[in-house]
């Protein structure tokens, strides 16, 4: 059967400051709308990879909402059940880059349409169709919406299909309603996506981080550990691959680990190689951070397979 | 007794496009956060003259609110009454100028804190001290905002207060719960500051404007007519002032109105000659369009007589 995925979670759209500063005490130079969201970017790298893909969200019934729809149908997301909020508004979120490094946003999340996702027969039709099941963690901290989505992941999990979980931890979903919620979605899961430090807290009691990404290989879960600009390390029983970054010149790192992590899935879903797939995620990763806005640099395999000879040229 | 305004309303920042065309369907140049809001821009300007204002409204705990909170504070705006709500955020506006006029709007404000103002012993304190009440139209859509205006005006009122009222009126406002409203506001009334049309949808059953405009001064009110770059005029009993526009280079007209109104009620309620209020009005709305962003063209009374002596002198 080929692969399905399905990714629930937060669409919203991404104003960014085009100076670096702190915060947003007056009147700067921005631009946006850009189409965002951790499992947005995630859907639509995806997609672009050939994988049949669909969302489950919800988008305002304005200009944000419909951008961000017509982004992800043109890379080929199945939106179906992307509801159309009556009232609530897209989701925004304004970020600035600081001069040292970090960024400060403001967020309208909670009460925008995506804080709102409601099941609905669309959705529930998206989860007995898919063979797989991408979890973000951002989208862990809406406690309705968990539920919704350990719903699905035992449901997908039941009917003999797949689990990936990218933690994206967010310390305030760090209180024991939020370790249960991720400790439920790590139980079915078979590929995990931490960033570096993430392994540690999702494995209670390991002494370090390859110690804890050796108890999770131990229970059988593959796990590529993200390392941003330095690359990424696949690990799977006793085995690790090691894939060193591609230098690049950084413009946004916005979404980088998001479309890494869909173009490893879109390897890894259909059985490639994890050293190829690494590779090409690795690859998607640096053409990602090149862009401004989250998804600008978004790339399909053509695109990655470019970049990937034209590196090996040199 | 000095005079005490109070303004219960949205707050919110604005961003703007700073390039003209249709709406928000990708990427473009921006220019935010401004601080905003109709009664938020009248409060401004009406402390700018002088005279002692407060506002009752809500923000959110972030920039956007910080940033609003800071700007009103600076023209000497009491914003003890102003609620820092805990979850929900500022009010935004969006904005693009269309080619041939128009703008384009994408609005998140019904959910956010200037959405949920609530009834609390600050903004008892402040209705039960100011002398006058400034209702702005804008903020009498959402049912449980306008139901604490009407009871502030109702307050006020019977306590020997005045109030004034800028009807800023929006469809959405017209059914019969609105109309309800609006007559509610408009029989405690004593100014009303109206653009054109919006008196001959205030009195049901006449047949123009003309007709409107003198069955609410034989019912004492005081009208003034706002007409933009043409001008305005006052309406009292059988009297009429006609003051034309100033010609200037318009950047952007947002605020116009509610600093044309500030500037008037400034005098209004400290008797100063019809005449000289309304060419002060329509100085600082001229002042008010020649610069970009609702507030940033506002103006002291040193300005408006600096401005005027120019005009005079050509």
């Amino acid at each position: 059967m080929a692969p399905r995925v399905l990714v629930i979670g937060e669409i919203l759209v991404e104003i960014m400051a085009t100076t670096r500063g702190h915060g947003f005490a007056g009147p700067i130079d921005l631009r946006g709308p850009y189409p965002s969201g951790a499992p947005a970017i995630f859907a639509d790298q995806l997609a672009r990879q050939g994988i049949a893909t669909a969302m489950v969200s919800a988008v305002g019934d304005d200009d944000f909402g419909r951008l961000n729809l017509a982004r992800l149908r043109a890379a080929g997301v199945d939106v179906t059940a992307v509801q159309i909020h009556p009232t609530a508004t897209t989701g925004t979120a304004f970020v600035r880059y600081r001069p040292e490094g970090g960024r400060d946003f403001v967020f309208h999340l909670a009460d925008a349409a995506c804080g709102r996702i409601e099941p609905a027969a669309a959705s529930a039709a998206e989860v007995a169709r898919a063979t797989h099941l991408h979890v973000m963690g951002s989208a862990l901290g809406a406690p309705r919406l968990a539920q919704m989505i350990l719903e699905a992941a035992r449901h997908i999990h039941a009917a003999g299909g797949t689990v990936s979980f990218d933690p994206n931890l967010r310390p305030e979903m760090l209180d024991a309603a939020g370790h249960a919620r991720l400790a439920g979605v790590l139980e079915l899961t078979a590929l995990l996506l931490p960033s570096e430090g993430e392994a540690l807290a999702l494995v209670p009691g390991a002494p370090d981080e390859d110690a804890a990404i050796a108890a999770l290989t131990r229970r059988g879960i593959e796990v590529v550990l993200k390392r941003g600009r330095d690359g990424a390390t696949w690990f799977g029983g006793d085995r690790r691959i090691e894939q060193p970054g591609f230098a690049v010149h950084e413009i946004d790192p916005t979404g980088a680990g998001d479309t890494f992590g869909a173009t490893f899935l879109a390897g890894w879903i259909t059985g490639a190689d994890p050293a190829a797939s690494l590779r090409a995620a690795c690859a998607a990763g640096a053409l990602c951070v090149m862009a401004a806005g989250p998804m600008e640099g978004a790339s399909d395999p053509a695109r990655i397979r470019a970049f990937l000879a034209e590196r090996e040229a040199c």
